[in-house]
């Protein structure tokens, strides 16, 4: 692990491809973008486009590809999408229906890939400004919940967003809006600071997705639009068939995080 | 004219509803955001949607209504796109057919509008900042040419990018580049200063679009990309199809103009 972390993102990528290596993404390639994954069948990608343009905290969009290419040309080029990322999830009218290493036999030559900023950037540059990031420090995936905030419907998909959240020292929230708000095409300035009932979350030792990490008595948990929404909007809109990363295990671009900040 | 310049985004759409105003919108309503229109059939939205998210320079989307749905229910509740406007362009298979006070006549339960972000909300804030803007100066439209600048393709879209110029004393360029690069939401950066000639415009007295001004001695061309693109687009693409705004004639919408400012 170690020695990918400043390996090229073409040369992981192949890793991934050869299955040679199928964890979880953070840390590695630093200075590169990760994204999250969202596979639909062509006659619903105008329906998930219009999404991402009415809700841009939870799905900033980097690239979308072409219909049945799958190359991200921009992003990420000579990538294969559809064996690029270590774990895929397959959900099929709304339920989980698996986790992949790769889709190849799945396939269609209608599928249509988003890929979705992802915070990974900038808790690179929270860490750059002395912020530590609570389950980088902890080496587990950063804890994920389904809140009472509603998307902006668009066509087929409404539902929750899903925000991640990260312990901040008291002393340095504002900082952390400061440094996070830099970056709206990885979820910008965070959607909720300090208390997590407000938002619908009920106990916050029970993620919905990743793990939970310890929050200190000088800490104030802060929350940020999450690139998972996209999989919450599936499980309650149930479309015929959506595939995603599974969380944690991403898509790694060519993209440098410098390259995403204002 | 005068009046208008403080009254309400909403009393002024009334007006251009019973064609009792029917002039260019620059200076109505200070404060609030216009924005320019694309109007297509949904067959062709998603290629125009994803042609909007790869080139946000000159389309960044203020918001696309609901298929069929006249009302732009988030920037302008209460609005009829198909009558609050004061000048609309109908391009079909690339030709522009006419121009109209309103397209009530024209529309199609199919019909998807497109709300982009237009340069007058940074104009305004340029002018906050003690620069000068010619054009408005002058009483005219702004001058907006077509350069050798290709925009990203999507699907059936493709063409050049169209820009707007603005002449700015040398002393004030980088100032003009600070501020517009708070406004992404409404083109942002220029995208390129000071040699018409690389972009691709043979004559900076004959724009593609708009008046001519003068650039004084002391000053330099700045350009902008520019909302008209899409016009352009058509012109080259063919679509069956579009309906936009005549160029100064925007659609005025109920967000501030700090609202799109970072």
């Amino acid at each position: 692990m170690k020695d990918l972390a400043y390996a090229s993102p073409a040369l992981v990528r192949g890793l991934i491809r050869k299955d040679e290596f199928s964890g979880q993404t953070s840390g590695i390639c630093r200075g590169y973008a990760q994204g999250n994954l969202v596979i639909l069948p062509k006659h619903l990608a105008y329906d998930f486009l219009l999404f991402t343009q009415r809700n841009p905290k939870p799905c900033p969009v980097l690239e979308v590809a072409d219909t049945g290419c799958r190359e991200l040309k921009l992003t990420a080029a000579g990538s294969d999408i559809a064996t690029d990322i270590p774990k895929y999830r397959v959900y099929e009218k709304g339920e989980l229906t698996g986790e992949f290493s790769d889709i190849v036999s799945l396939w269609r030559e209608d599928f249509v890939s988003f890929i979705l900023g992802c915070s990974f950037t900038f808790e690179s540059a929270l860490m750059d400004e002395g912020i530590e990031v609570r389950h980088i420090q902890a080496g587990c995936n950063v804890p994920m919940y389904i809140t009472n905030m509603e998307c902006s419907p668009a066509g087929i998909f409404s539902g929750p967003t899903v925000v991640s959240m990260r312990p901040v020292p008291v002393d340095k929230v504002v900082k952390a809006v400061q440094i996070t708000s830099r970056y709206p095409r990885v979820h910008g300035a965070p959607v909720h600071i300090g208390n997590p009932a407000l938002i619908g979350i009920r106990n916050i030792n029970k993620p919905d997705f990743g793990d939970a990490v310890e929050i200190k008595e000088n800490e104030v948990p802060v929350f940020w639009a999450c690139g998972v929404t996209p999989q919450a909007v599936a499980m309650k809109t149930k479309p015929e068939i959506m595939i995603t990363h599974s969380p944690g295990h991403m898509f790694i671009t060519d993209v440098k995080n410098h390259e995403l900040g204002e």
